[in-house]
């Protein structure tokens, strides 16, 4: 059974620079199994790549290693590392990008290292394009069995941003925000279904009322309310772009309350 | 050797929805070679999926499992169905988007069974996302070897839309329409080689006239007809875009005649 | 361990092309692994092809079969030939898109053949799809160990376009041009590292001058000059397009000169 490592890049895939992270990997590791997990994050959007990686990594077999390279400060001196969260490992730069699974996981005995050893990594090292010269050649290695505890010094933390969680109001609603407009224009709000208030709903968005759930989405008005595949509340336009019907962009506030 | 199993969705590249099938499916059958056909189908288009699936379908091994999520109806009563063709197997919403397949190889004995067994299913299902929870799944399993018949109750027909055939013209014309815009701009018809009336033949599409047709895209005018790569007469522009120069969409009718 | 097949076309994404090519492959090597190099090429953009396969090239390893389908000018008389450099072959047309791979591995032995033998193509050969139908069973074909001389006749040279390579002013500068666009706006010019003049630097570009070459791209000016991880000069905009901001594109002329 071959070793699996996701790539999460903001590469888009007009250039080479994926492919060359994946012929690195195969240099080292040619057994390995390469799934892309996306590469068109908007340039630099760290926030969205978090996002992004933590609805899809409980789908990954156990140990599978998740490579995520959306790195502005490449060249800086931010850190590179991996952190092993017991069922999966991550091998980025320390600059947030690991912030939603940290949050996720933050009870499982995280464990952290740099990417410093430089036995593991290509033997010249570019100074903008360390995702192919330091973090896909740590990802390859990993993937051969080499312990992380091989690759640098243990971090007792990494560097995240505040995960955006949904706050309770006084009159029992709850305030959260979108976190993501997927390519259906669907807006994916930071409010889990376990979090909702009980009995039928109304929610608030952009001026608009949405009155109770649907269970698909043909089913409700057109704007319409539903937990979406990651469990999250998410706004959707039947046949249609709820980004753009709204005008509704991430960062944007929901109001959830009972009717 | 490894089972083979396609992905053919409207779920684009931004988002984890492919990654988080994929995932699904690794986590069943390790072994499983994974190929994309294609995950930028305008969302909900069904028709075309159905007809890009149709053209790539004879070009894969035997046994291969193509795995479509085109899938407006996510949660409604739509079925979900595994198609046996004796060549390849489909695993795909009961929503039309076999139609091409299902006209094509309708005297291959056709077998077919909704995918209702809960045991080869994700052990939760959310309402907006089968193709990961049920979809990926079932072809994971199916690639695994188990009989078809075990995902559930055999279905004597699936929902097809009507597939297109160009239609001969009381003068010995026929008339078709474009199926399908490629990414050059081609203009791919619903005319086959073999549907041609014989001798020199004069082609109108969108008030032009063309004559004869071109063994490559460099011979003839600007403007061209030619028997594409799947074999049907498709209209192109030399180093351009017959879509956008011919302000000419899916569905557009074409006539050929003799000259 | 699995021979390693590259894929790069200017098909896109949109529609089956790239994945009938690799179901042809895997139809004749079902043990092969498939790596996208990319399909965003510009259509018929040869020249852009023919850089970018030259920035991943030597990430792979040796033995690599790298697949070009960039081919304006199928079904015309152009050749399609296998080229050998030692550590890696290419299945191309002969029409410049190994224009960079050639004068970079010109002492290295390069060996060329015709891929003419009928029998390692597909039976039927269309008039618009040499990639699915001649290139790509070529690729699968000796992916399989199968010698490149059985492919067809000896070929004493391929055709090339002049690469642009950068030149020596008499006052010490040295002038060269943008070769490609990457997908965050950085312009990457043909002037490599070893190429700069010794000293302190001033790059002029699209009337600006910059001073110096970062090490990262946060740091210096809002628009820097920096060397990028394929080696060449590269200008970049600080968190930002320098494309769009310089409003400068492939060819533009750049200026680097001693302070």
């Amino acid at each position: 059974m071959a070793a699996v490592i996701t790539l999460t890049t903001d590469f888009q895939e007009d250039d080479g620079y994926v492919a060359a992270m994946k012929g690195v990997i195969l240099s080292i590791n040619p057994d390995v199994k390469l799934i892309d997990i996306s590469h068109r994050i908007a340039p630099h959007d760290i926030k969205d790549a978090a996002f992004i990686l933590s609805t899809v990594v409980s789908f990954f077999p156990s140990g599978t290693i998740h490579l995520v390279v959306v790195d502005p400060g490449v060249g800086t001196g931010r850190k590179a590392v991996i952190l092993n969260i017991g069922t999966a490992y991550f091998v980025a730069p320390d600059n947030g990008v690991l912030s939603y699974i940290i949050s996720e996981f933050k009870d499982s005995g995280l464990k952290a290292v740099t990417v410093s050893n430089t036995e593991y990594r290509r033997p010249e090292v570019s100074r903008t394009f360390h995702g192919r010269d330091i973090f896909a050649p740590a990802a390859a290695y990993l993937s051969l069995g080499i312990p992380m505890e091989m690759f640098g010094e243990p971090l007792g933390s990494l560097n995240t941003f505040p995960v955006p969680f949904p706050y309770q109001e006084a009159d029992g609603g709850l305030t959260g925000e979108v976190l993501h407009i997927d390519s259906f224009g669907n807006l994916i709000t930071n409010i889990r279904e376990r979090n909702l208030p009980e009995g039928k709903l109304i929610v608030e968005i952009a001026d608009r009322n949405i009155p109770g759930l649907s269970r698909s989405y043909q089913e409700g008005g057109r704007l319409l309310a539903i937990i979406g595949g990651s469990g999250y509340l998410e706004i959707a336009l039947k046949e249609g772009n709820a980004s753009k019907y709204l005008k509704a962009k991430t960062g944007v506030k929901i109001y959830v309350r009972p009717e």
